[in-house]
């Protein structure tokens, strides 16, 4: 099966989507959640799936919606799983991704933003990690299992934060302005602020779940 | 030693932070972490304490946090612990206190909210339970260890959220619309949008860390 990169727009701060969904709607599958599909249905002719139970949006937004969407399926407002992991389930089953991109995940109210973070224990997405990215104009989040890894800095993201989601064993950091030698935390920890020397730089770790954020302030 | 209630104001998003700090001005103790304690010293004549490394403070606003605070701690930019942190503990020793409420957690950058968020794991917080409250106008979110607990309403704040920040066993919930009987999560998950069926509601579990928010939309 051949494997894809998707977008995934849920539905929390839509402010600045529509410019991250130009520049990935010719590269990238396009998959609305929810709310997300109005924005999607918004700013594109065509999509490529919408998902969820649409119990907040219109009869005639949802017709919008169907119209643009090669794939609608509409879900029941009580279930076990949210809007946005039913879509994860569905971009995962139809395209075998090997990038995932999220969109509006931050933003809107807190306990969304920590359900969307939280993402990072769900099942599905646990076994994506390192190709699962959560972003906005000033965020880039990625989870990741224990392995070595080498990242690039994006453009204008001056911030590099290693956010322990469990205790993390042997941390390495090389090529940033605060590097480390294999350091265990036993509880989940955030070292944020630090900055890379260079374009690129490496980490590793041993064991545990890792979110790594390259961020900007906003006023830049 | 006397018990005192202390509100810590912190450097994230400082926009709705005033109406906050003047409900709480007269009852609690006032101590300002870093750019929280420029925000402190703008809206009150004086106050209990300023503490943080102030290295985005320029001279006359550092004048300005020194003649309003009875007490001002300095401390190294580079250091092991977060300004937030230094604070905490600075009230914890101080003044005993029954409880700690911090503002300006949420909001400005996700890696800032994220390490706030991950005050939970902080041993210092964490024998603190269910008396630390971060708090915005349209959040409250409180940490608890395993018990029985009764929350009651708070007005205006409409959805009810049950975050587990590690596995969490035996999870009850009663008096709420989607009530819970003793249930099992493997891992930590999000149950957001939960509400009360009256003013209060009782919840309970067996082992883990679990945050409890009581939000409103931003809209509202």
């Amino acid at each position: 099966m051949q494997s894809e990169k998707v977008v995934i727009v849920v539905g929390g701060d839509l402010t600045d989507v529509a410019a991250l969904v130009r520049r990935y709607a010719t590269s990238h599958r396009m998959v609305g959640a929810d709310r997300g599909a109005l924005k999607l249905a918004e700013l594109l002719p065509h999509f490529d799936a919408a998902i969820g139970d649409f119990d907040s949006v219109t009869p005639s937004e949802m017709e919008d919606i169907k119209k643009k969407s090669l794939v609608c399926r509409v879900l029941p407002a009580q279930k076990d799983e949210t809007d946005t992991e039913a879509a994860i389930a569905y971009a995962i089953e139809m395209f075998n991704p090997e990038e995932i991109i999220l969109l509006g995940a931050f933003g809107g109210r807190l306990d969304h933003l920590m359900s969307n973070l939280w993402l990072a224990f769900h099942p599905l997405v646990k076994q994506m990690t390192g190709k699962v990215s959560l972003m906005d104009r000033h965020n880039t989040l990625r989870f990741y299992l224990p392995g070595n890894y080498v990242l690039k800095k994006e453009e204008g993201k001056k911030y590099l934060s290693f956010i322990g989601m469990t205790p993390i064993k042997e941390l390495k950091l090389t090529g940033v302005a605060y590097p480390l030698n294999g350091k265990d935390y036993e509880y989940p920890i955030a070292l944020v602020s630090n900055e890379f020397k260079d374009t690129e730089m490496t980490f590793s770790f041993g064991s545990g779940l890792l979110a790594v954020i390259q961020s900007s302030d906003k006023r830049e």
